[in-house]
C-alpha cells in the first residue's frame, strides 16, 4: 500500500497511553524512495511542537486568548500546588504525564524505526510519567506551570530531557507596541521557543504581559524587578519589599510561570565587581547592587526569600535564580563575583526546595570556549543538580551583529555538558531591540545548538531526524530534505535561487555542483554499477584483514 | 597630547625589524575616554589584514593584476624551491620573515599594552623568523607560496599560529562568470579569508583561475582533478596520469599555491563506504573511487605520488591531502573508511616530506560535537603533526540553510584542539551556489570560530581585541565598538535601527534597554557614587576572608 507520496507537514495530536490526554506534534510525511529495486515507503516523523493552537493557519491572537487546556486539571488544586509538592507525595499530575508523552515520542520512534547512534549515554531509554515524577521530585527537572496559566501546554526542563530554548521578547521605553510583542510570541513558538520571557520595561507592562500569557502555549517568564522599578519611577534606591511583593502577586495572578529573581546579589559580592572590565551587566543585578549600596543593607530579595517562596508555591511559579553578577565580557568570565553568587544560589535552591518550590539556575554570559565546561560542573555541584539555564554564552566579544553565532557556539558547548535550557541571543544583542527577523535568526541558531547538544549527549531520539534528513539528501528527495529541516521555507528558497523551481526539485544532482560533479550521484552510481565488484573486493579484504590481525600488526603507526 | 579623538580604520604598513620588509595591517584608531577624572587616550589596534592591495578603495580587478610583491624574492630561486627545503637548510626566506612579523604583531601589542588573559598555553610568546623556520622545517606549519604567484602576501598555516580561514569560490556548469568569481575573491579577502580555493568546474576554468591568481594577495588552492575531468568530458573512467600531469603543470605554471589531491582514496577503502548512509560526498573522492572501481586498479594519484611531488617542489606548491572519504552525515562520522584514508594520508605526508614538499591534511565534514576532538588527536598522531585543515565540521544535519552556523560550532571545537585552518561553509551548503552575501555570512561565521578557537587556546594576542571592544562597550564608545568588531557596517546599521543616527552614537545607555534599565550605566554609577563605600566593604571583607581562611573552611560545600 504505497499510496502516500507527498511531502507534507501537519499538526497531529497523539493520545497518551496512560490517561488519553492529547499531546501535540508536528508530523513530517515523506515521499517514497524510487529506485531500480522498486518503491520503498519512507516513515513519517513526529517532532516536538511548541506552537500550540497558534500554528493553526486561521489563528488570530486576541484578548480572550487560546484554549484553556489545563482548566479542569487545576481547578481543584489548593494549598501548595507545585509539581514538586505532588511529586514528593508520589502523585503523577496531568502535567507530568503530558511531558512524558512529549519527551518520549522521539525515543519511541527511534526504537520503532531501529535508527540509533548507539552512543554510550546517561540519558534514559524511555520516559514515563513515573520517571518524570522522580526527576521533578529530586529537583533535577522542573515543569514551570502557574495554575493561572491554563493555556499552557506543559513542558519540562532538566538535564535528562531534550535541551530547551528560551526566547526573550518585550518592549522598552524606546520602542513599544502590545501587538508587536504578541506577534513575537506567536513567531517565537512557530520557530521552536520552548519558553518565552517577557522582558518589557516600557509602557503598558501589565497589559502586554496579560495578552502574552493569554495567548501562550509555552511557559512565560518575567523579571519582576523591572516592573517594580517602574513603580518607583526608575529609582533603584526607592525599591522595597512591599512594592516588590505587590508586583510578584500581580504577576502571579496573571499566570507567569517562572520568575527571574536576583536574590544572590549579596552586598558583600558587589565590591568583587569593582575591578571588572565590564562591571555588572545584568539589569536586575545592577539594580539590586545599586539598592544594596544605597542602603548599605543586604539584598531584600535574599532576606525575604522565604516570603517569596510562600507566594510562589501558592501558584506553582518556578524560580529562575538570576545570575546578577554574570560576566559581561570574556575578560570577566569565571571570576570570584560570578562563582560567589552561584554558591549563594545553591543555598537558596535548598531553601526553595524546603517549600517544594521548583528551581532553575541562570548562568553566563560571556565565556571563552575553554572555560565553559567548568561552569556546568560548578553549577551542578553548588546547586545540587538543579537545572541550569544559560544565556549563550558568547565565546568572543568581537562580533557585534553576530552574537547569535558567537553564542550558539558556547550554547552547544554548555548544553552538551548538561545545561537544560539555553536562552537565545539575537543578532541585535548589544546593539538594539530585536525585530521579528532577529527573533527567528536567534531561535534557529539556538535550535541548532540545542539539537547539536542532544546529539552529543547521545540522545537516542534526536539522532533520527539527522538520519532521515541525510537519507533524503542522499536520495535527492529535495522536498523531504527541506521539510525535515528546521526552516523548510529558507532551504527551499535557497535551492530555488540556483535551480529552476520545478525541475530542480526532482534533479538527481546537487544544485551546488551540477550533474557531472555531483559526488552523491557518483556515489550512488558506484553502488549501482559496481555492486558486485565491491562485494569481490570486500571478500578479498576480509582475507587480508585476517592476515593482518594474525600478523599482530598495529594499525596505527607510532612515529 | 590628546589630539586624536576620531575613530578610523586605515591601512598601514609596518617595517619588519629584521630586513625592513613592509607588512600590511589594518589599524583601528579609537576615540578618547572622557570621564570626571579627565581624558584618557585609548590605544590603536593593529589587526591582521588579508585584503592586500584590494582594500585600496580605488582598486579595480583587472587582467594584469595586483603588485608583484615577491618578484625580487623568487627570481633567483632554482631547483627545489620549497619553504621546507630552505628551512631544512637553515635559510630564513623573505616569506618566513614576512609571516613572523604578521603573526607577532598581536603578541607584541598584548605585551606593550599589558593586556593578557594569563591562561596557560602551549603557544609561543613571541614569533620570530627563526621560530617560523623551525615550524616549517618540522612540517608542523606550511607557507603555501608558489614561486609563480608573486602577488602573494605570504601567510602561515600551523597549530602554533593564528587559526586561519579558507573561502571557497568558483563557478559550476549551472552558473558561470569570470567577473563574478574575481569579485568573490576581492570580497572574500575583505572579510578576512586567509586563503581562497577556486573550485570552478564550469566554463573558462583556465581563464577564471588566471584572473583570480593575478588579483590575489592570498594563497589560491585548487582541486586539479576537476579540470582534468573536464578534459575527458566528465568521464571519470577515462582519467589517466597523463591528463592529470598536464593539468597539474598547467595550474602550477599559473601560480596555484596548494593542490587538493585525493591520493588516499585507495581501492580497498571504497567498499568500506558501501554501507554508509551517504556514501562518498567529496567530489574528488567520488571521482577517484569511480576510477578505481572502473579499472580495478589502485588510485593513480597514489601510485604516481612521487611524480606529483617532483612537480610540486619545482614551484613550491603545498599538498592539501584530500579527505575523499570524509563523512557526509552525522551517521557516517569517524568510521573505518574515514580513518583508514587518514592513515594513508599520514604515509603520504612522510613521502612528501622526503621531497621537502609542504603538506596539510584535509578533514571532515559532518561530526557531532562529542566526536570532534578525536579527529584532531588521530590526525596529529597519524599524520605526524602536519597542519589539519577541516571543512566545518557540521554538528548536525537538520538545518539546511544554516550550515554556516551548524558548522561554525564544530569549527570552533576542532580549532581549539589544534586544527590550523577552517574551510568555511556558507548558508547555501547542500542547496546552491553561494552568492556574495553568502560568502560574507560564511566568512564572518568562520572568523568567529577561528577567533573563539584562538581565545580557547590561550593565544595571548587574540585576547586584546575582545578586551578593547568590551572596554569600548562599557564606556559607551559606540563607534569604537563597531570598528573593533568583525563587521562595523552591520553593527552600525543595527544600532541605527533602534536609536536615531547621531544622538544614539553618544548615548550613555544601551539601545536595547533604554536609559533606566541600562546595567552598564548603573554599574558605572555604582562605581562613581559608591566608590568609598565599596572600599569600606572591601576592607571588611578582607578581614572576614582572613578569618575564613584561618578557620580552614571549604568554600564549596559538598552536599
Amino acid at each position: 500500500m504505497l499510496t502516500k507520496n507527498k511531502t507534507v507537514i501537519s499538526k497531529v495530536y497523539i493520545k497518551s497511553p496512560y490517561s488519553g490526554l492529547e499531546v501535540p506534534f508536528k508530523k513530517i510525511t515523506q515521499t517514497n524512495t524510487t529506485s531500480e529495486d522498486g518503491v520503498v515507503q519512507n516513515p513519517d516523523l513526529l517532532v516536538y511542537d511548541t506552537s500550540g493552537p497558534l500554528s493553526d493557519p486561521n489563528f488570530q491572537p486576541h484578548v480572550k486568548g487560546i484554549k484553556k487546556l489545563r482548566n479542569e486539571w487545576v481547578k481543584s488544586r489548593k494549598g501548595n500546588v507545585t509539581q514538586m509538592h505532588y511529586a514528593k507525595k508520589g502523585i503523577v499530575t496531568e502535567e507530568m504525564e503530558y511531558v512524558a508523552v512529549r519527551e518520549n515520542a522521539l525515543l519511541d520512534q527511534a526504537k520503532h524505526l531501529n535508527i540509533n547512534s548507539n552512543k554510550p549515554t546517561d540519558l534514559p531509554n524511555e520516559i514515563t510519567p513515573d520517571y518524570v515524577l522522580e526527576e521533578v521530585k529530586s529537583g533535577r527537572a522542573i515543569i514551570p506551570a502557574n495554575i493561572r496559566h491554563t493555556e499552557l501546554e506543559p513542558m519540562i526542563i532538566g538535564t535528562n530531557f531534550l535541551v530547551k530554548v528560551n526566547s526573550n521578547i518585550g518592549n522598552s521605553a524606546l520602542k513599544s507596541s502590545i501587538e508587536e510583542e504578541v506577534e513575537k510570541l506567536v513567531w517565537s513558538t512557530k520557530w521552536g521557543a520552548d519558553t518565552v520571557m517577557d522582558l518589557s520595561t516600557g509602557k503598558n507592562i501589565h497589559q502586554t504581559r496579560e495578552d502574552i500569557i493569554r495567548n501562550s502555549p509555552v511557559p512565560i517568564g518575567t523579571v519582576p524587578i523591572y516592573q517594580a522599578l517602574e513603580k518607583v519611577d526608575g529609582k533603584a534606591e526607592e525599591l522595597n519589599w512591599n512594592v516588590y511583593r505587590e508586583t510578584l502577586i500581580e504577576q502571579a495572578e496573571q499566570g507567569v510561570d517562572y520568575f527571574t529573581i536576583h536574590a544572590g546579589v549579596l552586598l558583600r559580592y558587589v565590591p568583587l565587581t569593582a575591578n571588572r572590565l565590564t562591571g555588572i551587566v545584568s539589569r536586575g543585578g545592577s539594580i539590586m547592587a545599586s539598592w544594596c549600596l544605597a542602603h548599605h543593607q543586604e539584598n531584600f530579595l535574599y532576606t525575604h526569600f522565604d516570603d517569596i517562596c510562600e507566594i510562589m508555591k501558592a501558584y506553582d511559579i518556578s524560580f529562575s535564580l538570576g545570575d546578577g553578577l554574570r560576566p559581561g565580557s570574556i575578560a570577566d568570565a569565571n571570576d570570584e563575583a560570578q562563582f560567589s553568587e552561584l554558591e549563594t544560589l545553591g543555598e537558596l535552591t535548598l531553601k526553595a526546595w524546603k517549600h517544594d518550590v521548583q528551581v532553575m539556575i541562570e548562568g553566563p554570559g560571556h565565556v571563552s570556549m575553554d572555560q565553559i565546561k567548568e561552569n556546568v560542573i560548578k553549577e551542578k555541584e553548588l546547586c545540587n543538580d538543579a537545572p541550569f539555564y544559560t544565556l549563550g554564552p558568547l565565546t568572543t566579544d568581537i562580533a557585534p551583529g553576530y552574537d547569535h553565532i558567537t553564542s550558539a557556539i558556547g550554547a552547544t558547548e554548555i548544553g552538551r555538558y548538561g545545561t537544560a535550557m539555553l536562552c537565545y541571543v539575537t543578532p541585535k544583542e548589544h546593539l538594539g531591540l530585536p525585530n521579528k527577523e532577529d527573533v527567528k535568526e536567534g531561535l534557529i541558531a539556538y535550535k541548532i545548538a540545542a539539537h547539536a547538544a542532544d546529539l552529543a549527549k547521545g540522545h537516542k531520539g534526536s539522532y533520527v531526524r539527522d538520519y532521515l534528513l541525510s537519507k533524503a539528501r542522499f536520495e535527492f528527495r529535495w522536498e523531504d530534505q527541506f521539510n525535515l529541516g528546521l526552516d523548510p521555507e529558507t532551504a527551499r528558497s535557497y535551492h530555488d535561487e540556483t535551480l529552476p523551481k520545478d525541475s530542480g526539485k526532482t534533479a538527481h544532482f546537487c544544485s551546488m555542483c551540477g550533474p557531472k560533479f555531483c559526488s552523491m550521484k557518483i556515489s550512488q552510481d558506484i553502488k549501482k554499477k559496481h555492486g558486485d565488484e565491491i562485494q569481490f573486493i570486500e571478500v578479498g579484504m576480509q582475507e587480508k584483514s585476517k592476515e593482518f590481525i594474525e600478523s599482530g600488526h598495529n594499525l596505527y603507526r607510532k612515529v
